[in-house]
């Protein structure tokens, strides 16, 4: 397994391709630090008493001890150590974790290439067995780009006036595949050694040019990332971990770029283009029972120490909030439990989650983010709208008026409780904090696509059943 | 085990103390029939092939197969069978099917007596081990009476001016107790064999006379049940297996009853009084894992039927409606899932399932209920208000022009839309179906209850813990 | 204007066509008692100090003093006087006042007779003014049959299979016209002197035989109205007056009905129809502004009531509960006196409310009245569902076990505690009170068909302009 | 009435006393230009033919014309025409119009000094007409310093164990008064000519030092702002008006201030004192229901273009969200005119919004803030918060790759789509965008302190009678 340094300097020698604000960057452009530092804390902790349990385990494939996030799951405990690990792991964050992404991907195209190779005879699943066992050793990190840019929304890819509203195969060769096209929302695209792409919806057999799964090294020839980059600051003498986050969500170009054969997972197969790219949701809305529940613990966190602080916690109007957060993080969390212990093995090998209780999970985690967002407000008050800056709190001429009137209760220094409303407004007022929202509803498919997820699977025919044998309904 | 015949006789047997509107009433009066009804079906089914495995068990006890309300859960397996069959047999009856009352009961004192035992060193267990043998073997069924009047619900048992407000113990005799009190909203006590009593709250030192649990013959000397009772109801000829329900709650009056020593399970020990009160509404509220998404399960196979019939069932509206019902359903039950997977096996042998996901479970179904009501309202429209009378419906004279406007899709009985909405008037616009929506907020605990559960079990701390690692606060 | 004593005479003369639970039946039936009750109290009151000049104005056609209900609002006072005595009204029966329905008929049917004569040189608007002079002048009271039975509800008026799914003009004859369908859904049509009939919907130049509007007498031949009645019940000397209490809602059935032509006022103008459907749905939901308060303040009443009782009122979560029902039925009020003052002349004369504040208002009741009960269900606890019957409370058997047991504060009699519970549970747990609710979501039309009142009249092409301003999109 | 060109060079040449990130800084800091622009805009549209009749009107003292934001309403037209401006001019900056806030403080010192006066036989409502001549002919700003700092929560002012927590008088001179305290979130501070200070909370007679109100210069001695900016931003040559907008937010100490007596308001008068603060917070939140509906009309128009831009506008789930949306903003505008029209007038001759109708408003506006933003996500999908930044968008190598992958419908240019999708990211993804959603929860009083007006002055015992008529309870 690789040492962050490692992870580093695999990605400072990365040809530059990245795009910030009007500028071509090297991937060790301070804008980045945020989210390399976020996938830095998986190369970290896998040597970690407390963590190196649950980040590491063995690899199916070679028995060798892996990362975790390289890992495709065999078992139900496969998948509740993912769940923990996620949800640890974000706690220590203050927010996403990011590599699930790619691990996600990986699961996701175990499945779709053997059951392609089943019906079509191809050898995906051993193409993708070589380059897990790569990915692997190498420990390597993917951003999964799954989002086409869609252009009008009320047709599908093959409709479209413009054909590379979806990306597509341009050109087979015989050494591999030219594709063109454009990814957007693709979390940590920038800080990431490879690029997995899967489609984003169903496919039908007009759309085979579309049915295209594939990984690239992330600066390929041909591929540019636009990338949009948040973080969260606070001075370095104010040593607040919650300040090294930051986050990149990359407009990924692809402008012809060519991908060797061996690296091609899915090329017409449409309906296994159609499996992969709900594979990959329901992998990932498995994830979300671990990173949400994370996400809500730390505004919990925050909302009960701020009301600690203000002598306020065990009023009514306190707890009732409280508890509703501890409500939200744990049936999130015991749906995903409720998904791994009723999944199943796959003729791939891989264990599967249930896709009723992943999607109604992450269903009602996308539904509850702003409405926490509000409950922290609530119980925060108006301050970290209009919390003095961390300048201001360390400059001498004002520090002491700051200290003297921010204080609350006696026993809690004035210090904590700037420190504190300074991480509240952090969540509630930076753009960082903005785009955790916005990607809290629409990460791994947002309500209403879980929606679709249930409504296409749940046995809605069985509960007719019920009410036609309850009221003598024969046939 | 009993067959129906059997247990129907008992009861009739019983010395009449039951008094519905102002009548004192033998067990066979026909107002009863409904929660007989409910009852049976637990017999009846446990030899029906499709059911048995689910119905039936071995005692950890005696070895001997049983009913599995009859059984003290031995480990996660049992609570999920448990979780199971509940949910299957309240889709039968389209409701509650009650009889989780008493089998919460006895696990609960399962471990309430052996915790006192090993503090007190008392002889509970080994009485409660004998009345359960005689409990199994005879096949028997409880009521549980635990919330009792409370009077005023400022003052806590002792400081009551009427002493009465909750059940205690006024006589100790050599042969046993004397209790006195009255316990409300008791479902079932007049279709039950035992009335099992444990106490309502957390007790202290000074509420010893209150601290105490029992079981009684539900027609003991002294014993008055005051019964509400509801139905549903539908002409024979139209034959409809809704229609054959009904609930009875009882106002249970203890005028001074005796109850011998081999039937006391706690007397005076404060501290497990509370804990048998907690344990009692953690396992029902477990119960309610199975048995809330049986009834969101009905309401959505009605809501889903009627859309149907109405040749609307596609509709991003209908769809959007019944993906919430099934998402209510699916969570609720996961929690009850992970709360049985997350349980532990207790001293005493018992299997106690996890605090915080069974209240967050039955929590979330409580806060839905009237709700999912709202839904099946907007999913059926205003006709279940304004339905003609099944006698209408059969009357010759009106018949022809009620089914002729009733109609919708011409591929669909005019009769089938007709009974499907009677169902639906059922749940909505009838006294038992109101009597539902209450106990569907209040039976096991009404969601502040959980919230009290919750606020008083979940590790908060660790999640302030949280915020000060991240922001960098030290103490 | 009419007596209580006329109005009922005049019902009990007419000639029985209203058929309950499979019998025909004449108006003096006791399960209409409960409707008729609530309409006696329009009459009774007229005179009443306190409500008659609420109760009555000056009609604009004959400037004589007439009831209210007859009335054609003129003004925006006319309005706001109508929206307060609904609320009035509407507490002292405990739910709907019923009466209504007629007088939003003709204010509707007096714009668009109006609307019809200025295009098509018709003279319905004198037809109306006449019909209008009797209806005042002999003080009358109206169903209005607005919802047809539909059909397949994919297909317009003119697609049905079955040419009678809407109610159409079958003849047009030299002294009148004869109609066919049925109406389901109307309220106290069993206790109406007179039906007006308008659509119930858009219609186009191919459901021409459908775009009709008329009064006919309650009983003319070839009306058959089946009747759904419901009621709240006590014993007599009980003397509440809640249990007097019904409802009755009437599958109306026109067998071949012959309407003269001085009765009939739209036949054939669609664009008419239509435009009578929309009036009387937008009268109508002004007046929900005025009733949906009022059945929210009666919820509020018995929740503060009760936690007056149980000594819990000054409680945090009691206060958020009951702060909220004021909310809901303050904000629906606003929207009423809003919808008001921003109304308009119209060229017929007659106010017409606002139509964005009356759909907003009642959208919104509509939304909220399940949580309504549900917030009742919370503050009252199990009881109202497990209360034991008035009998019992009046059985001296059985009344002092109750008496002592139902008790809390020291400083209210049992009694009183026993009744607030009663009326409670007759809101939560009755027939009635679920046709309430679901009337409460239904009536006037449910929160989706003000979505579509909304979406078709607001300008949110305001709004766009206010986006392209602020980013600086110029076409 | 001042031009911009004055009100600005007023602001440059005061006093340096606002402290913006460790620094102290003249008031032509570029970090104040946003909340400048917004100011601005104020005394722009006052001579604009199409705003001049809402901005500007009569004093009621002097007869002159003068702008709105300076005029105590008269009238319930005043306050509707308060509510319409409002409205208006934060549709034109995309937000808060922030001036409100003196407008707000001196409509309610022109009552609670008149009321003090009648008792104690002062002399604060001359002084008061005598500021407010000059606080109109100067055209003035003001701040509302309201919010103290508070201390510990559980404690009253006297009780707090620093007693500065809340503003307090620490020496009264034949000249004037000295005050010290802070007040934090006070918008605007930093760019307002004037503070006006009143009392946070209802004062016992044991906090009369803290019963104080007064108005002094914004740069007065002693006065030090510590102000958090934010702002929104795109480079110039995008020309959006949306990034011309900015706050400020000013936790502003007065450290030993001296006001003299001519500018005393209050100064011991506990029950005026909080009598004022009733009323500022009545006022501002009559504000709040012009407000709001803004705000919310701005996600709508964003929501609606995006919506239509991705030829998905008629689409039912894009429907109802709109509608929601639309029904919340004509809620709290309906709420706002219902407070006008049944506001009184007081004997100090201004008119007062009705309490019950204005708290309502902006209590449902308060619960609604997070929701509309929650939609706006919805309706955007996730870009917003992946958007590339506009230098990206203006870099001609990354352009033409932006331009071809964000174009959606063909008639809809895509630097359209990029403008609409960069406001909703400004709104939903930056610091700002957080700042106006805390303050849409908080600002004028959150709906907590809104649920505790209601609490107090609503007639519940009104509701009460109700449920003892209905139930026959006579006492």
């Amino acid at each position: 397994m690789r040492t962050v340094e490692e992870y580093r300097n695999d990605l400072y020698s990365m040809k530059p391709n990245v795009y910030i604000a009007g500028k071509k960057v090297k991937r060790d452009d301070p804008r980045l630090r945020g989210g390399l530092y976020v996938m830095s804390k998986t190369f970290e902790l896998a040597n970690h008493p407390d963590y190196r349990d649950l980040l590491t385990t063995r690899s199916h494939l070679t028995g060798k001890k892996i990362n975790r996030f390289t890992h495709v799951n065999q078992s139900a405990e496969d998948l509740l150590a993912k769940q923990e690990m996620t949800r640890k792991l974000c706690h220590l964050v203050g927010g996403c974790i990011q590599r699930c992404m790619g691990c996600d991907a990986i699961n996701a195209l175990s499945i779709a290439t053997h059951a392609a190779d089943m019906e079509h005879g191809t050898d995906y699943s051993q193409r993708f067995a070589d380059y897990l066992k790569e990915f692997q050793s190498r420990d390597l990190t993917a951003a999964c780009a799954q989002t086409d840019v869609k252009g009008d929304r009320s047709k599908r890819p093959h409709e479209q006036e413009d054909p590379d509203m979806y990306l597509r195969v341009v050109e087979q060769r015989s050494d591999g595949i030219v594709v063109r096209g454009a990814k957007n929302c693709i979390t940590m695209s920038a800080v990431a050694d490879e690029i997995i792409v899967v489609p984003t919806r169903a496919m039908t057999p007009a759309d085979k040019d579309y049915s295209v799964a594939f990984a690239v090294p992330a600066d390929a020839e041909g591929v540019k990332i636009i990338s949009r980059t948040s973080s969260l600051r606070a001075p370095e003498e104010m040593d607040m971990p919650q300040a090294n986050v930051g986050d990149d969500e990359g407009f990924v170009i692809f402008d012809d770029v060519f991908v060797p054969w061996d690296r091609v997972f899915l090329c017409g197969e449409n309906k296994y283009a159609t499996l992969s790219a709900h594979l990959f949701a329901l992998f990932h809305r498995h994830s979300y029972t671990g990173c949400k529940p994370a996400t809500t613990d730390i505004v919990m966190g925050f909302g009960a120490l701020i009301a600690e602080y203000s002598n306020i916690y065990d009023k009514h109007n306190i707890r009732e909030k409280l508890v509703e957060l501890a409500s939200v993080a744990e049936l999130v969390y015991a749906a995903g439990i409720a998904s791994a212990i009723n999944g199943t093995k796959t003729p791939a090998g891989t264990f599967l989650p249930n896709e009723i209780y992943a999607n109604v999970g992450r269903r009602y985690a996308g539904l509850n983010y702003y409405h926490e967002l509000e409950i922290l407000a609530e119980l925060s008050g108006g301050l970290p709208a209009a919390l003095p800056f961390a300048e201001d709190f360390l400059n001498p001429e004002t520090r002491p008026f700051i200290e003297k009137y921010i204080k609350r209760r006696s026993d809690v220094p004035a210090e904590n409780v700037y420190r504190c409303l300074f991480g509240i407004s952090n969540i509630l007022c930076s753009s960082f904090g903005g785009v955790q929202a916005v990607a809290g509803v629409h990460g791994g498919g947002s309500p209403v696509m879980e929606d679709i997820a249930i409504w296409r699977s749940y046995n809605f025919e069985e509960k007719k059943e019920i009410a036609k044998y309850l009221t003598g309904i024969k046939e």
